[in-house]
């Protein structure tokens, strides 16, 4: 079964993704909830290194560390507010093993520039577009209140992150070359998410 | 000749630094007020970018990803003001040969645990107070109040940064073995600035 069958094509506002997240994920999120915690306390630390990253890779290019580093120090404020209700519970930080998902998406970065760039912008837009997908379906069915309340809190500001990434594409390649490597990465993106990952994690 | 005489031994507000900046090097930065601008912009991001590494490298050690996020977070807003600056210049970011300062400072962090970690924070806290230090200058001396103006606005949470670094090491580290440690290091990072680098730069 897909959640949210309305959803099962993309809408307008999520050019990104060609799937809709399956009931089964969002029942082995609910019944691990700390685990979830943590790993999106990793998620977003992730998301701030992978924006610094690409403003190290790319110094020269005008108007992207405009945009990327104000998106990092949303990331890290996310990352904090995660970490501050993790350990209200008495929990804390830890390394969790990775499912495959974001490994095997940059795998498909061409090496070559300027495909790298774009590549780059198109990856790291797919994996906030499905973060912002499985954080809306948590903000709508955690049981308890106070997990609805963050998601609900960190999703009113996730939710432009995949479209800055976008924004960036569009600055700078054609809206064909765009739309066709997106379709491209979105089959994998898809993919790669058909079978549910046995531990339970944002992108499991 | 040494910049500020009373400062010349380190004062109660710096445990850091055996010596003072020379007027030559005030002299440099005076003289290439843009170049400067933009190694302290990509200065800003180095930091940001060290603290998260750091997060990632001891992502399970309690109480630092709290001190580091925000710190980061801290070097992204500078980063983002210096950038503002520049553009209203007419100018932009662009990458400067780095000068041997930071490369070499880091070939002294120790390879084994957890010397490498006291390493890491004393080299970071170093490069801080160094960069205190010289910012405190260009806010003095610089003859564009513009450029007073941003240095001394930066100044006010910059000068917590040092100390951040330190608290963090006192937390895990005996002071005398950090007492001992921060002067080995200061010797060199003395040593490295005693003569001017060519190049325009925060830390030539």
């Amino acid at each position: 079964m897909e959640l949210g069958s309305k959803k099962s094509k993309p809408s307008s506002k999520n050019k990104w993704l060609l799937s809709s997240t399956s009931s089964k994920w969002l029942k082995q999120a609910i019944d691990n909830p700390i685990e979830i915690l943590i790993d999106h306390a990793n998620c977003e630390r992730k998301a701030a290194g992978v924006a610094i990253q690409l403003m190290f890779r790319y110094l020269a290019e005008p108007g992207l560390a405009e945009v990327l580093s104000p998106l990092a120090r949303e990331e890290l404020e996310h990352f904090e507010k995660v970490l501050f209700l993790l350990h209200a519970r008495g929990s804390c930080l830890k390394q969790l093993p990775a499912p495959p998902y974001g490994g095997l998406l940059v795998k498909n970065v061409r090496k070559e520039e300027p495909s790298r760039m774009l590549d780059s912008f198109l990856v790291a837009g797919l994996i906030e577009a499905r973060s912002h997908e499985r954080m809306t379906l948590l903000a709508l069915h955690s049981p308890e209140e106070e997990l609805r309340d963050l998601y609900s809190d960190l999703l009113r500001s996730e939710a432009r992150h995949a479209h800055l990434y976008w924004h960036l594409a569009e600055e700078r390649f054609e809206k064909k070359i765009i739309n066709s490597r997106l379709k491209e990465l979105a089959v994998i993106e898809t993919a790669i998410l058909s079978n549910l990952h046995s531990a339970p994690r944002m992108h499991s």
